[in-house]
Order: structure tokens, then sequence, then C-alpha cells
């Protein structure tokens, strides 16, 4: 069945494969009047875009953005906005040997049970490559949520055992791991180093948190924003837990210490006195800052031989060659925005038709 | 926006309030030929029921499940399955200082902000009473995966601190907490004795183990299985994270260890030699048990005196009076079983089209 | 595959057999602050009812509606809004010879064919009873779009060869025909004899207008205003053809006649010089009034013998007892204007999103 | 609100404007083992393509679909199709003056009135261009329903009051005006040649059969299969009727005449004895020839000064210049029947789910 399209009213459907002519998006229900050029998309991109560090993977690929429609004179016209970026170093050649091979804790032999074969090249539609569509989607979200005076930030929470401590915010940008703790970062890297010194990969968590967002947002009782931010983590590749507010945290808590109470400052206004929620109560934001943990696995993909099987009936020791990120958590803290922009623009969007006063607001002259 | 469907193929709407005339599901896209009576509902609904526990809620209700369509002479017809069960102990009168006030951990505020005002007698709609749709519909999920031979048993992995050693499914259902290892069931009471005394709640974490699942089931890019079930448990009210496979443990791993080989047994059938992913590669089924963990926080209703404020702009204290389980943890174990199977069962149902040859099996004659 | 919901925001899911328990429908995505009671929707499904008439089928139903969820203290609150109609007067023995028998002009053998049996009894869930549940959601729908100063009536245009001249929507109302011409209405009776005493039965055109759509409603390129009330007229049960303003006569004309000029009046006001468009122009209204019509086939239950086969692989001569309506066409005047009101509501609510001002109207604070 | 999307199993979301860099579709659903290759997709589009015919418009355009991804080896993969067409001919300044005039019969006015603005240039997203890409996706779905021996042919019923009386399907394909009747071929060229001489523009019928349908293809009760047909045939521009089997005919018809009965033939197969329905009962296909007829308004861009309003308020005589065709009937032949094969492919995938013994077949192992 379809599964390349999400959102409800701000609908992403992406396609393409690792080495296919391309990939991209067509994002469907965005609102006219937005300012967009393709260089807001490419900035993006370019947070993602691989061999920009050494722990990332040294493929070559310029991942140039262009928009071939939905676009006028600068601004959304409100029609589908469709956008490519073109594949250029596909070096089909390293696959060679994964054509029948089954490469563990890859889905190769889950495509082949699905659909029959699959395109093995570079993991096909798996890749890792595929979250460029989302990224590119992911920044017109942003642009949306911006004008709202909604920001979203993604970080490096910690690389397999080094955790952060500090929450600097501005080094994210400059930091290949994307760490707001320089100690912390210092001491990944070393990680990172004996990971792959010993043909090893590491895994990692990715916090992302939402300022912002106006109380009222999300829709009982499935489309919650949580249950709706929890599927758009776990639709990246290689997360296996997500955690919104104190998460794992809060089953071991008791309902004294869990529950955040409301209170009104001298200035009228209401607020919580803590955020043990993470920003979403019943489904629905409660105007506090918003907060997730994404928990990513190591990357399948090491140059160490393992043993395991291929699609014709032979158990054999697979050597994986190819150019790989030793860790995908830092190429991914843009991925992790992007689908949360991606959930919240959509839940605002579906959020207007929940009073009829809002009805009125726009529809009467 | 409607959020209250769940489910592409197999699609699920639920409707009903704690204290309004009743709760109820429509279940539109089974198909045709399932045996079913409401005797197959009834048994789920009496897992969750109220009042059968220390631990539980002492509202009263028989939780009676009447079929008003999509089932004749025993068996379903393919259209919509619409199933009611009217409420009965309403006493709306303990919630009347319920009202104005904004209750810590619980939706009052946040559904304020969204719909203006709310039904606030019991949660209205996002009372865990709202649950009870969910199991109906998970019932007959649940006959569709049996004659598949797909089964799903989840159960309390702990409460607090209480973790469980062995597992003995066979004790499960006779379990009030739902644990399969009666040593920590022992200490789990002891636990929840303690909150009782201290005015205070628990959470705990439910398991959900499945077995039989073909592989091929889930669909890549954003419709993954794991990203499904993700959003299904996650949409579980006080659910606050999700584990698939080894979850959080995973970031903390290397590749070499995380991978799991693939070996063909002396049968000649393939099998993973370890199960870290849970089951699921890349969003879809790999044949092995599919495993999860659900996160849920304690119950926010505690009797104790909680500082918090209403919507009348008052700080308030605020004593919660009425009925409320010291743990929604084990009346919510058949909750996950139910919206496991909705995702399996859609997800079963989509798949169905994933080839040409399946086209041809179903429709060349 | 499920089938029996209606709209993409403002979400309609009706479920029922003919001769089963009862009918209903939940509606999903209302906006909350809505005034709306059981008599809001009782006053509509009244006007369908049947008994009521001389050419309507004489079963007794009183067709009770009860609201079950979604509204408190008098108004909408957001949530689904579950309606149910039990039905009373179930005479199954009437149908016992239909139990193997396919009815000309029903959808007994397509039934079968797909689910491979079907609830035979009065037509189960292919019975035009099923319109019941439609007509409770667009009384809702209607209701939302009178505060916005949107109305819609419908009428009998012609029925069998007898067409109005005059158009008099005061006496729509009275007339239980539903045509708005006295003297039509008179020749349309005396044909109704003439079919009844023949043990025949008459189809005939409704007329549906829109007033008071504003500008800029309805999605490009599939969810074209048009598009969806042609999906919407023709699902309702033997409508046979939809035109969207001069409709077929559009294909005999030619560009210079059929396109309407804009103009702006002496008020500064834009309007068109004509509307042979319909008040709807690539998808979207274009501020004029909406006009549509549906062309329904004759009652296929007729009293006459007739030839046709079984289920069990004979020839049979088929005679249909039981009580049928000789015309459609007046109950399903309601019919029509309740899935107009459901389309339009959908398409303002869809359009809430267009523009970024929309956006910042509702949510910026 | 996105309306892009086409299907809810096979879903085709197109994209693109008449004047920006190209257009395209994104085919999500597909089944894996398809051969495809873009030639399947070229001879559908050189069917559509501008410059074949005196009567079609002069554009130069190529048409070149290149397939992006979904395909490998020759054969889909099961993920999404995405096919991209560039624009060659977009000589704009010829839409100079049209940027603020409200051209008749265009969708210029309710553009701007929906979105704030648009791009003007050759109608943007209103242009017939964007057929191109329902076209491609049509291609698709014809090979699929083409493995399942279902055949779809359109073809031009009538120009202006020229109506076919013969029909020779052999003739269609070498006809431009895709008449099955050379007479009235010989005719409605005549036709429309004095049309062109008053410089004013003709509009027509057409009328589509299907063969090989199963029966039971359609879901009750609002994705009846003539509702999403009059859907998808509405939603193509200029269509502003849409008939299913006898039609408008139906309304005059008494239910003695338009009822089919059904007969066991010798060989005992199960066949009706005339086709006044269409080969569609209750939404769900019979088993009978599908038979649908589509009305469609005269080019709204003639050549003759017509008296209309801009976006400025003024009053102006607009003179369109460009390149139109005379009549849109016979280039939209194709698009009808891409649009028939979309809801059937969709119908098909969707009813694969309708049979408990449907699921047992592709999932029992």
């Amino acid at each position: 069945m379809s599964g390349s399209t999400f959102g409800k009213i701000f609908r992403v459907t992406t396609w393409g494969e690792s080495h296919g002519p391309g990939l991209g998006v067509v994002v469907d229900g965005c609102p006219a009047g937005l300012s967009l050029e393709a260089s807001d998309i490419q900035s993006y991109l370019d947070r993602r875009k691989p061999g920009q560090s050494p722990f990332a993977t040294a493929r070559k690929e310029s991942d140039q953005a262009e928009i071939l429609s939905g676009v006028f004179e600068g601004k959304t016209t409100g029609t589908p906005i469709s956008i490519l970026v073109r594949n250029q170093d596909q070096r089909s050649k390293d696959y060679g040997n994964q054509a029948e091979a089954y490469r563990p804790g890859h889905a190769d032999y889950s495509f082949d049970a699905k659909y029959g074969f699959r395109d093995y090249r570079g993991g096909g539609r798996s890749s890792g490559r595929e979250t460029l569509s989302r990224v590119a989607a992911g920044a017109i979200a942003c642009k949306i949520l911006g004008t709202l005076g909604i920001r979203i930030q993604a970080y490096t929470r910690s690389i397999g055992p080094v955790e952060i401590g500090a929450v600097d915010l501005s080094r994210i940008g400059q930091d290949p791991l994307c760490m707001p703790d320089a100690q912390a970062a210092e001491k990944a890297r070393a990680y990172l180093e004996q990971c792959r010194a010993d043909q090893d990969s590491a895994g990692g968590v990715i916090e992302c948190r939402i300022w912002g967002c106006p109380p009222g947002v999300g829709d009982p009782v499935f489309d919650k924003l949580d249950a709706d931010l929890a599927k758009a983590m776990m639709s990246i590749g290689a997360v296996k837990a997500v955690e919104i507010g104190d998460g794992t945290k809060a089953a071991l808590s008791r309902g004294s210490q869990n529950n955040d109470g409301f209170r009104y400052g001298e200035d009228g206004l209401l607020t919580k006195t803590s955020d043990h929620a993470g920003g979403i109560l019943g489904g629905i934001s409660d105007g506090s800052e918003i907060c997730l943990r994404v928990h990513v696995k190591p990357t399948p993909s090491i140059s160490r031989p393992q043993a395991t099987a291929d699609s014709s009936g032979n158990n054999i020791d697979l050597t994986i060659k190819g150019r790989h990120d030793p860790v995908i958590v830092p190429r991914a803290v843009v991925v992790v925005e992007s689908m949360a922009a991606l959930v919240l623009t959509d839940a605002l969007l579906g959020g207007m038709g929940a009073r009829m006063e809002y009805l009125e607001k726009v529809w009467k002259r």
C-alpha cells in the first residue's frame, strides 16, 4: 500500500532511491503567500549533506534542490510544490556483492519478503538518503512555523555512552556532531574514533525542543500531537524509541512528582510550574516547551565481516564495502527537526477548524 | 480536525464521553465472512472493565457491548460494524468541583485551549474510559489475526521500580496486575499499597509481543510497521515513551552487537540469530517475534491536594475526589494488545496489494 | 475496503442495515461551539421519514434520533457526534423470498459477488434507509452553513416526463412531491397514479441550489468542488447522472454562449453576467449561485413479476412484495441537500488553510 | 487543502503548472512486479500531446516522460514511481495581458479568490496541460488492468450537435477527433471549421466503456464505483455532467424498462438481459460492461473579444491571444480513459480485503 505520504492537510509525498536518477518530494496543501525560494530549502539540505565531516559517509553529492512547481514570483501559490534532487555520485559497483546478500540490520530481507525483489543498490528506497526528501519538505514547514513564532531545535544528546551535560544551543550549528556541549563532543569524537578502529559503529540519542507552540494544537483521540510525533520519529530509519517529556522516566515516577501544576503569573498569564509532560497533555499542546527524544541504533553497515544469509539459500560471511557513516545521529538531527515541523504544521492547519469562531474569522466577510 | 479514526483500510472510528449516554466504535473495512458475536467483544471488554481489582477504580459499569450492524447470521458482512456500550454509573456530581479547575496531568486546560470549553465530567472525551472503544475494535482485529495464526500478548513488565524477572505467560490472565511473574507481582502490590497510603499513584511499563506475523508486513517510508505501532501506542492516554525491540538500549549498543544475522536452519527456513530489532527491519516485519514496550505515567488523579489554577484566572488548591485507579498499567494491557492488533490488521490488509501476483490471486478467475 | 466515511475534515461515517437493530452516523471534525440539539436533526429526519405521503412506503418508523456524544450543555464540543436511530418496523418476513433471488435493479447480486453473501433483509446496507444517516449528518452541516449565511435548497424538478415550469420555493415544504410548481405537481401525481396502476415505478430529477457560498471554496485539481459534489450525489443509491450548471446542455453550446463574463456593478462588487458554470470555475466556487441536478432512476422494486435469477443457479420469475416508494425522488430531496451540505462544509473547513494570512488570523495571538 | 492526490491505495499525486519548469506525477501504491518502461507511459502521453491535429493547440511540446524512481530492471518495485515531463515551449509573453484579466469560463477569478493571487501564465495549475500527469499515471493503471484482462476504451460520442451513429472502435486511434464513426467525424470537422471561422469553440460528449471488469468491485456506501467514477470525471477541467449507463434517460424511464434482469446462460454463467445500469449496481460492478458518458463544455478561450473584468476593479474588453484547442473533447478522450483506469485500479486493490478468504489466500503460507 502507498506509505510515502505524510500528513493530512499539509501532505508530503516523497519518492526516490539511493542510486536511481534522483529523489524528491511533493508538498501539497502549503498555504499560498509564503515567501519561498530554492535557497530556503538548500540551507536545510546542506545540513544533512554527506561528506561534511570525518564521521559522515564520503559520498560526494551536491544535493542541489530544484523547485519545479507551486512557487510563482517568490511566493507559494497554494498548489503542489515539487522539489527534485538529482543523484550524482552513484558508484553502484560498490554494491555489487549486495544484490543477493541480506545485510544484518538492513531492510534487504524484509523488502524481498514484501515485494518479491528489490532495488539493492545502496539500500534503494530504504537508504538513509531517502530522508533528503523529508528535509526538503521540513524546510518549508519550518518557514511556515517561523512566521507564527514557532522555533524547533534538535541536537545530539548522546553518542554511545557519551551524554551531554551543558546545553549551549549556539554551538550546535558549528559542531560536526551537533552536540551542544563542547566537552561531550570531544569525548564523543574519541568514542567514534575507537568504533572506527574496531570496524564498528555507534548509536545515540537526539533531543528535539519546540518553542512558541500555542496551546490547543493536536487532535484527540488518535491523532494526538504526541502520537503523530511518535510516528514521525519512528518512521525515520534506525530510530528504535521515542520519548515525550520525561518519557521512560515517567514510568518510574509518582503522580505527585510527575504532575505539572498550572499557575497564573503576576502578568496574569497561565503557565505550568514544571514540564514533565513535555508540553503536551491529552495529545494537545499546553503552551509550554515541547520536548522529545529519539533513540537511534548504531549504523548497521560495518566493515567487519558478518555472518548472514543470501536470497539463494546460502549462509554467507559478508563484508560490507562502500561509504558509510560510523554514526547516524548527527546527520539525523535535521531530519528530526524536519519531521517535527511536518507534524506541527499539519496539526496547526488541522486545528483551524476546531471552533466555529475560527470558521467565522476566515469565511465571514 | 477529525482525529477519532484509526487505520487506512481497517478503519476504526471511536466516539463517546466518560459521562455521556455511552461510548462506541464503528469498524469499517472488516472483511466479510468472519465469525463474530457479541461475546467475542465482551470477553475483551471484560478484561478492562473497572471494579475488578483493588487497584482499579470502583466505578460500577457492566460495559455490555451491543452489535448494531455489520453482522448477519453470525458472520461479518463486510459493512460497518457498529458497537454500542451504554454508560451506567455516571456519578457526575463527583466531578462538580472540576468544571473550572485545571487538574494537573490532565487534559483539562489543553481541551479548553483548543475548543474554548469542554465536557468536564470525568474527563469527558479524554477519559481513560475512551479506550473501551479501542478494545471493542481490537477484539475484532484479534479474531482476524487469529485466523491467520497471529497471536498478540501484552503484560505488565514493571510497576514503579518493580520489574519482572521470569515470564510465565500463563499467569497473566489470572493476575489482577497482569504480571507474568508471581514474585514481582507480590512486590508490586506492596508498592501500590504504599502509593495509596501516600495518597499517590504509580506508573509502569507494558510489554507486548506478537507471534506468527509473516515477513513483509508494513509500508515504507512513513507508514512503517513500527511507526504505526508507535503512533498507536502513544495515542493511548498516559503513554510517554515507546520502544521497539531493544529500544533505548540500541542507542548505547554498537553495530556489531545490535545487528541480527540471518541464517538458514537445517530445515532450510530462514531465521535470525538474534532479535534486537524487535521483528521489524526498515519498517517491514522480518518474520521473527515482534516486541515493543510502552511506558505509562502515574495516574494523574491523586487524592493529595495539588496547587493549580482554574479557568477563571484563580490559582487554587485542588483536591480530587472520585474513583480512580492508583495505577493505569494493568487495565491498559488489553488496550495495548488492541492497538497492536489494529495496526497489524490494517497493515496486513494494506499489504495485499504489494505484488502483482497477489492481485492476480484474488481477481483472476 | 472501508467506504462508509465521507469527507476529509468534516468526516461522516455511517453504519446500519435496513432490518438490523438500527442505523446511525458518527460526525467527526465538527467545530466546537455550534448550538445543537436532537430537534435540529429530527426536523431533517422527519423530511425523509417514510409513511408521510401516498407515494412513499407505508413502513412505520418514527426515526427518532438520539445524540450519544459530542454535545455538552447544548453545544458541540469538537469531539465526535454519534447519532443513533433504532429500527422499529422490521417486518422481515416480507423479504423471505428474497434471500436467494437477485432482484433486478438492486444490489443483491453485486453484494454477493463482492462479499460472498449478504444481509438480504430489505436490501440490508444497500437499502434507501441508509440515507437516514446522511440526513442526520447533513442537518449538522446545514446548521454550520447557516451561521455563515449559506443556504441550500433542493426540490423535485421532474417526475417521469413531468417537468416544473415555475419555481415557487415556498411551496416545496408543503408538497408531498417537493415540487415548486403546483400545476406540475398535479400532473406528476396523476403520472404516479398511472405508474402504480401499471404495477410500475417512475424516476425523476432533483435540482439543488446553494446561495451565499463565498468565492474560493474547493480544491484543485482532484478535490474540486464540483467533483466532490458529483461523487456525493452519485453515491446516493439510484442516482445515474449529475449535472453542474448548464450540465449536458453545455456540451451542445459554443464558447461564446457558455462563457460567463465578469462585471463590477455600480456598488463596486464583482458579479457574473450569467451563470452557465453553475457557480464553480476550475473546481472553485466563484461566488455566484451554485446549481446542480441529479437524475434518479425509477424505483427498482415493482410489484409486477420480473424474470431474473437466484443465487442457486436458477432462472426464476420474481414478484416483489413489501412496501416500496413508487418514486424515490421526493424523499431523496433532503438527501441531496444533506450531501451538498457535507461537501460544502468539508470544503470550507479545508479552505481555511489556503492562505498564510488565514493561518495567522487563527493562530497568531 | 491538499487536493492533488487521487485514490486511496493506488495513490496518484500530480503537480506542475502550464508554464513552470515542468509537470509530473508520483504514483504510490503500485504493486511490485509490473513490467514498466518509459515507452509504456510515452504512448499514452503521445495521445494527448498538442500539435497533432488542426483542431488542437499548435503549442510545441515533445512531452517526454522520464521515470525517476520506483522501477528497477524493467519492473515496478512497489515504491513510489515519479514521472517528470519538462515544459519546453513556454511562450509566456502570449499571456502578458492575462495577468490581471479574469477570462470568462476560466478559473482566474476563483483562484485569486481562493489563494489571493495566481500563476497566471497559461492558466497555471488550472491549465488543461495538468491532465498530462493524469495520463502518465493512467498509463500505469491501464497496464495493471490489462494483466487482469480489463480493457478501457473511450471515444468522442459527439461534438457540438454532431453525434455518432455507428461505433467502429478500430478507427478511434486513427481519427484526429477520436470518433468511431467516419461520417460523423466528417460532419464534426465541418462544424469545427465553422466554429473557428466564427472565432468560437465547441463542446461535446465522451463515452467510455470498460470490458472485463469482474463483479464485486466498488465500496458501499460513499466510495461506490460509480461515485468515484463521477468524481474522477468531474475533476477533469471543462466537464459539466457525468452519466452512468442510461444516465439522464433513466430518470424518464419506468422501473419495468430500466431494470436489468439476471439470467443464467446455457453455459451456466450469470449475465444480465440488458445493461441500463451501465455495469454497476449499488455502487458495485455486476460483471457486465461498464459504460459512462462525460459532457464537456466548449473551450473557454475564444479569440472573439469578450466583456469581462480584471483584478484591479475595471470592466474590460478582453481579446485572448495564444494557441488554444477549438474543442477540448478529442484530447480529453485519453484523459477520461486514464481517470477511469485510476478509479478501477484503486477499487480492485481496495476490494482485495473484502473477504476473509482473500486474506487467507495472500497471507496464509
